[in-house]
């Protein structure tokens, strides 16, 4: 099977569990809620961080079902700070992955609704499996509320908001990928560490190996809106210099942007080889996350 | 002491808790996020839910260090919920409790990242204390994220919303009442039984103890809206009638919503002698909450 079969399937897989979430209404409101949720939850995606708690709770000894709540709630802290980073507020965006945006299809109110339910219910997964499976899951429950947080992705968010109206400088830049890609993105890998009772060594690798997929998959991203072109990316190009967005490019230049890729992708096998266990579909997904056309 | 006193004491008390929440800003983004969720957090407010979970911990035998963090993470998830409300979006409201509200203040894109920051926060504080204390803690977690999400606090929200517009029944309107308000309430109360590993018989009776509160707090606040002046309410009355809301004095009239209030409190007067220890504030409180004039 080849990578991107690899991936898709387990894509698949991730959406497959994601869809016996939110199935059972008691009424009419909630089933207008929960509809809203899913409409979001279930629009597509890489998937990229579910894919990344199951991966890494299998290599260290976990079973899909220690692990699958924990994939599914990240999924949904993520898809909620889409729903409300696309609000007419934020960044006014009425379409994503080519389809309508929330509040566009249900309205404002009901959007900052959903998005407010699918951050709650990520916490509510995350606390069931909890009380259930005992205290490794209670860490990795801390570990994501610490990432998606005022000192996490949303601290990145604001200092993202921030920045385009006022500049900055490296530090705030450092400060932006840390937090507003990065964190979530280590939290996933976090989660299948403590979830399979890794060593505090262990979780000092996954940390560095969080921050070198998300500052390089970032970078990646500001590269492709300089260097590819709309058909390519279906989205237009050129967006980040018209709203003076703070980018690695921006700040350093394009051919040092593109050598930082490359170390960051370098540090990241690096970090992969020392793990025990088959970490084959885990560098290639590094790789293409890094190495994408769109 | 009064109980009035007893109660101003407990309110401080909560407050200077409260104060030593998001007091460390590690940059100047996450000043402002901290400045903009602080400033809802701590501009008033009765702090009826935190004093819940303290009174009944402490009857319970739990010490306040064991139950502080839920004390206040359930009051940051309840001003989350008035912040949202308060969007443009949502009610439009530009004063709460006679201070400009959030997005006055701060502007709509940082008042939903604070309301969305604080929910998140609740969970941050609720886990990490979860994680030093152990499984009573996560029990308790878990009854406030159900009573917080889709099928508790923000359900209620949805139905409301959605009956100004359409009208609705009494199935309805006990729907509302038991989801937007009482959840929450009842909440605070599991979170002190839980926390303090009471029995499943205890559970029971928090459960309809809250249920009782809270529907007898949503009705007063109903007649409040009818029977009372601008003067002392600090509001507009008639405001429901004008909305055309679906509450207990528009379905059942004045007199019935009277007796049920009488009803509700005499039944949580029942409940609250039937626990071992000094119950007398928590009695007062529910006559306080169910007889209020403002």
């Amino acid at each position: 099977m080849s990578f991107k079969e690899g991936l898709h399937n387990r894509a698949k897989e991730v959406d497959d569990y994601l869809e016996n979430y939110l199935n059972e209404n008691r009424n009419q409101f909630e089933e207008k809620l929960h509809n809203s949720m899913r409409y979001s939850l279930l629009s597509g995606g890489k998937r990229i961080r579910p894919i990344l708690v199951l991966e890494i709770g299998k290599i260290f000894g976990s079973s899909v079902e220690e692990l699958v709540d924990f994939a599914c709630a990240i999924e949904m802290i993520h898809t909620y700070s889409l729903i409300h980073d696309d609000l007419p507020a934020m960044d006014d965006d009425e379409l994503r992955r080519g389809k309508k945006t929330n509040h566009i299809v249900y309205g404002e109110a009901l959007a900052i609704l959903a998005g407010d339910g699918l951050l709650n219910y990520a916490f509510e997964l995350m606390s069931q499996v909890s009380v259930k499976r005992g205290m490794n899951h209670v860490k990795a429950m801390h570990a994501v509320s610490l990432a998606a947080g005022h000192q996490g992705m949303i601290g990145g968010q604001v200092a993202d908001m921030i920045s385009e109206n006022q500049g900055g400088n490296a530090e705030t830049l450092r400060y932006i990928q840390e937090n507003k890609t990065s964190a979530l993105l280590t939290c996933a890998l976090l989660a299948g560490g403590y979830i399979s009772n890794v060593d505090e060594h262990t979780i000092t690798d996954l940390k560095q190996l969080g921050l070198c997929v998300g500052l390089a998959f970032q970078i990646k991203d500001d590269i492709l809106d300089i260097e590819s072109d709309e058909a390519t990316l279906g989205k237009p190009i050129g967006s980040d210099e018209k709203n003076h967005k703070l980018t690695y490019p921006s700040l350093f230049g394009l051919a040092a942007s593109k050598e930082k890729v490359k170390e960051l992708t370098d540090e990241a096998h690096k970090i992969l080889d020392g793990f025990k266990g088959d970490v084959s579909f885990l560098k290639e997904l590094v790789d293409y996350l890094c190495h994408r056309i769109s």
